[in-house]
Order: C-alpha cells, then structure tokens, then sequence
C-alpha cells in the first residue's frame, strides 16, 4: 500500500496542485440539494464529489461546517467523505484537532484509523500543546500510511498575534516548523517526500519561503488562495517543480457566481466543473512556472 | 438569564471546584451498561450523570473520546450534555476546537448556541490561530450567556515545548494570557469574574500563580489533579478564597478501583458516589485553605 505523501505527489503529477475545499458555509447549500440541512449537506456534497473526481486529487472537508448540525451533520462528513475515498479522491480532513494522551487517541482514531467513520487520508492538527501531542497522529500515519498536516502559519489576519512572536531569533511558527524536523524525517515516504505535511497560508509568500528552506521535505497544505485574497503565484510560492504540496479553493471553486441562478442538477455541475477546471488550471500554471 | 461565570461561581461556592472529567477512555466503559458502544457510552454517561447531580457543580466531557465512534458517538455526546444540563449539571464541554472565521462560527453554533444539538455551558478552544479566530465564540458568549475556555499553560509534559519559549521576556503561555486581557475584560460577568475562562495545568503550580497575577479575573479551568499526579493543594493554587475555577479529575473519580468489581448498577453507583465525594471533599478542604 502506498502512503499518504506517495498518492498526494502522484495526484499532484496528474492533476496539479488544487485541492477542493468542501465548505457548507451556513445558507449557502443551494436549494436544489436540500438546503441547510444535514441532508442537504451530503447529497451538496456527494455531487461536489462527482464534480470533482478525476478533475484534482484531493478534497478537503471542512469539519466545523457540519459538525454545526450535529450528529447528523456529522455522518453528513462520514457520507462524503467515504464517497470521495470510493471515487478516487483523497480526502484532507480539516478538523484542526489536537489534545493530550489519550485524547489525541481518539481523535487519530476517529480520522486516521481504517474503517473509521470519518476515515480521511490526512488531518489537520495544532501543535500548541506540544510535539508530544502529536504522538498519536504520527503513530497511526504510520500504520495506515496516512498524513498529517500540522498548522505552521495561517493565512488569518490574526495569525501574527502569536504565530509571528520572536522567540530565540525568529519566530513563533519558524521554531515550530523546525521543532517539527525529527517528525517530518521519521514519516519520510519512499517517493521523497514526507507524510508530515505544514499548513502554511498563501497570504504569506515570503514566509512560505522560509519554511520551506527549514522543512525541504515537508508537504505544504496551502489555504488562502482566491476567496481569501492570494493570487496562484503567491500561493505556490512554496512549491518545487509542481510538487511538495497542494492549494486549497473553496468559495471560488464550490460557490461560483455562475452557480447561483442555476436552476437544474446539469446547470449547477456545469458550473461547478468549469470554476474547478479554471482553478485547476490557473495553479497548474503557476505550480511549474 | 445569568451567564456561565455567575452559574459556575454559585455552583462552586455550594460544591467546591471538582469538575467531573467525562472521559471514556477505550475498553474502560464497563460492559453493564453496554462497554465500548455508543450506546454503552451514552447509558454510561447518564449514568455518570446521575451520580453526579447534586455533589458537583460542573462535568466536562471530553469529545475525542465521543468523536472515535463516529456519529453514533457523537450522538451519545449530545444526549449526555443534555442530561447533564436537565439536571442542573454545567457542562463544561472539552473540544479545544480553534478555526478561522466562519469555520470557527460553525464550531461556536454547535457547541455555544442555544438549542444545538451539543450546546454547552462553555467550550475549549485552542488560541495558536489567533485573537481573531476567539471572536466567534466571545461573540456566543456574549450572546447567549456562555463561557469560552482558552488554553493558556497545560498539564501534558510537552507544553513545555512551544508554551515555555521566551518572548518579549516571558514565556508564550504569560504572553497569551496578558493579550486575553481585553477580551477577559469584555466578557466581565456582574458576579464580578470573567466569562472567558483559562486552561491552567495542575502540574505548574508556579506558573498557575503568574497566570493569576496577570489575569486577576479569568476563572482557572485546572486539569491535571488525580490520576495525572497533581495533589489537591497544587490543584487549587490558582483560586482565591475558594472561589474562581474548577479542577477537573477524570479516571480516579470515574474509574474508581472500588468500581472495577462492581455487578450490578447500584454496587457502581455507590463506588462512583464515593469516589466523587472524597475528591469533592479534598478539593473544597484545599481550595479553602
């Protein structure tokens, strides 16, 4: 079985670095689908997946959005995304989790263990209570070939409050990536590149940069681009040769203006596919530039 | 309507400080109310309720360990939380969620708005983002009367590697509690402390104390006392006069060893009452000291 880092780089290779963000911002799930329910949501959802399978290698769904309608928002998220793992899709859950012991364990197993509900092939987690919380996620990567993706610097405005603090020469969130080198090494894949992936926003090309000569080998997951402001070039600032990570769009990409009239399931696709496919190729572009 | 802070203040003053960790840690549910099942951890939970109701003031469930069960585990999280809340219980929910904007809105209606499915008395939430992303949830507080717990310094033996890093002079975790000092301000409850509550780990006494001085008014959530090796003096090190905070214990008060024998639901019952009233009992002699 491949890992995490080798199916990422070979999606990336095919079909470049856009990943799709699955965000039911509240009110915006078209009619068409159900609307603002935990129903509506999964079969959004599912069709977001139709749209997007064989068109980019990753999807990212937002757990907050569907967590805000319950249980039954929850198994909304477990639907899709065992949808998109069936359709080919990898799936970067963006649950931002973190916590100690064996806490930490339930998270990991809840998104990184096999046969789980929310099954993901990667998930987001925040280093602040330290490297040793971050145990368990490393642990089951490595038995199931999964990812993680650890928050270095968002794209936030609010990211410099802490983040950007000097501490020992540099800041916050350049410690953090170094401190995370010895990780980043252990969870090494075969294709060269690390099961241990940094978030690092688009809005910061500079720091992008930085944290990428400090992490040669770290996967970035880059948030930002479009709907948030950073243009494709800022947002593959990071990137090598088209490799080394992926650029999350979600408004632009799954609210397109030119879905909003769209009165038919055919319309609403249509649309959809042509903003991912626009999307897709911008950063492509930009990716090998 | 009184706010969280008056709630958890009235409550303390009655029953002293213990908070009641909700933690089912895997394959310790016991199999008289149905083991390691959502259901077996939602009639262990009510269970745990019940038991509670009366001798506390505040249980905090712990959502990782809800989360690992899927849906169906998030489920039994909903029906505790409600339990608890219909017996006079506050819930005190630990999810340490953290996002930006509207993500962090969803998280902050899930958890903080009144009616949803999961809706608590105050929620974790992890700061590393930023003071922007703790706007939607100061924003449910302020609305709804809510408390929002932010992690500040905590008990896990790798806090020490980001939260203990200088600057500016002092260690990040000092650095975060001063630059809450505005928000802990805003959400000023009439019962003369805070409605934004501080993570404060057991096991730094110390630095429990420097937190204080520098928020004289933000109530101490304390985890660490029990089972973690905190003793109930250093719990407590940061109230004053009994009063602003809890001290949460999980595994010695719901996995007494005087339940692990137990064969029918009143023999667990009595060994869980007991365990619960001597660390009560502990607690209120230290936090009165």
């Amino acid at each position: 079985m491949s890992d995490f880092a080798a199916r990422l780089t070979d999606g990336v290779r095919r079909h470049g670095p856009l990943c799709v963000g699955i965000d039911p911002h509240p009110g915006m799930v078209p009619a068409l689908f159900g609307g603002d329910t935990a129903k509506g949501l999964e079969y959004w959802g599912r069709a977001l997946v139709e749209a997007a399978a064989g068109k980019v290698a990753v999807i990212k769904p937002q757990a907050g959005f569907f967590e805000r309608l319950g249980p039954g928002g929850m198994a909304a998220l477990a639907a899709i995304t065992r949808a998109a793992r069936d359709a080919g899709l990898l799936v970067l859950m963006d649950a931002k989790r973190g916590d100690i012991g064996s806490t930490a364990e339930g998270y990991a197993e809840a998104y990184l263990s096999p046969g789980a509900s929310f099954e993901a092939d990667a998930l987001t987690v925040n280093p602040y209570m330290g490297l040793d919380t971050l145990e368990p996620f490393a642990k089951r990567a490595e038995a199931g070939g999964k990812g993680i993706v650890v928050l270095v610097r968002t794209s936030n405005p609010g990211a410099a409050d802490f983040q950007m603090l000097e501490t020992g020469g540099k800041p916050l969130y350049m410690h953090i990536a170094e401190a995370l080198r010895p990780l980043t090494e252990r969870l090494m894949s075969p294709c060269g590149w690390s099961n241990l992936m940094m978030v690092v926003g688009a809005t910061a090309p500079e720091e992008a940069r930085r944290v990428r000569v400090a992490a040669p080998k770290a996967l970035f997951l880059v948030p930002g681009y479009g709907a948030q402001g950073a243009a494709a070039d800022a947002a593959c600032a990071g990137l090598i040769g088209g490799e080394g990570g992926v650029v999350s769009a979600s408004r632009s990409v799954i609210f397109p203006k030119a879905a909003e009239g769209a009165r038919t399931r055919d319309d609403w696709q249509a649309a959809i596919e042509a903003a991912i496919l626009a999307a897709r190729n911008e950063l492509q572009a930009a990716a090998l530039a």
